[in-house]
């Protein structure tokens, strides 16, 4: 059977409606099978084993959660500057909170990983490729920070979007308020780069 | 039957302990009565429902991430100033890593209640009311910051923690460097009260 990377995609979409409405207990290959409406064993031809299932699942969140081109190039096109790095983030959070299953999905394994060590290894992968891309993204853009500036935004907006994505904590704060002063306070001094 | 506040807690610890090895869907009342030891039946005499059950696990997280007196008293001898701001936040870190399983539980309880519209009222409330007492602590040991600050102070505190207790990114920073980073800035300008 030759891979068919569509149908590898829309079974990963599968899986990541099956892990935001049961959980990771409660994602199998056979309940993706169901939900993606494929004959049995379908999602076994594709991912071997629970490890690698889990693993493409977290690659495809990066997939889904990837910028519109358009969007981007409306960006690109504005002067670099706080103003922008603050546009950039401020896309982040409403791209991932217009699909809150996704996001919620990459959280729930995140911590099925601190269970499984395949797993961890496989998703350790992703999220340090996309952490070092995210660094170079900045760099190109011309933006302020590096890999430190980068560590501390990425941390605070996970913990904002883990917020927005499943509890309120009531800070009375609306998103674009953190993330403005999220911004301005972690690049405060930082030089964007020529 | 008298509810009897150690066995209470003793009970909620064993849950905690399910939740960390099984995730959310494999933690059950049976499974608890299991894990603690007791007769079948107990944990359900003292959580009635499946929301009050993780409700009560989510209150427990935080007795258990409770700072230790002694350590508190030490900090409080010390005069308030930005090397004390970082000083608690570093024990924050210490407490929370210390005790993985306790801190992962937490997360995996938020997750849950995106799924679960009664456990995220009863987590609300205990998430806001622990924000409330959090900023007037922040007030009353005389250190920098308001509201805000201590939102965008937690926000990156959780987002460090998911990482630290989860999967690493490679950012190449010692936790105490991002601590240290992360207060300088948030709280960057922000007086200490008098």
């Amino acid at each position: 059977m030759v891979a068919n990377p569509e149908r590898r995609a829309s079974l990963a979409d599968a899986g990541l409606q099956v892990l935001a409405s049961a959980g990771a207990r409660g994602l199998t290959h056979r309940a993706i099978d169901g939900a993606a409406d494929v004959p049995q064993g379908t999602t076994a031809n594709y991912f071997k084993t629970r490890d690698e299932l889990l693993g493409a699942l977290g690659e495809r969140v990066f997939e889904r959660l990837a910028p519109d081109v358009a969007r981007l190039a409306q960006l690109e096109d504005r002067p670099p500057g706080i103003d922008l790095s603050i546009a950039y983030i401020e896309y982040i959070v409403e791209r991932t909170t217009s699909e809150p299953d996704v996001m919620r999905a990459l959280f729930e394994l995140r911590l099925e990983a601190s269970r499984r060590p395949g797993l961890a290894s496989i998703l350790h992968e992703t999220l340090a490729r996309n952490f070092r891309l995210d660094v170079e993204f900045n760099r190109q853009a011309g933006l302020a920070g590096g890999p430190m500036e980068i560590a501390l935004l990425r941390y605070a907006v996970d913990g904002l979007l883990f917020e927005l994505l499943t509890v309120p904590m009531d800070t009375g704060l609306e998103p674009a308020t953190v993330v403005r002063e999220l911004v301005r306070r972690v690049l405060n001094g930082q030089p964007t780069v020529p």
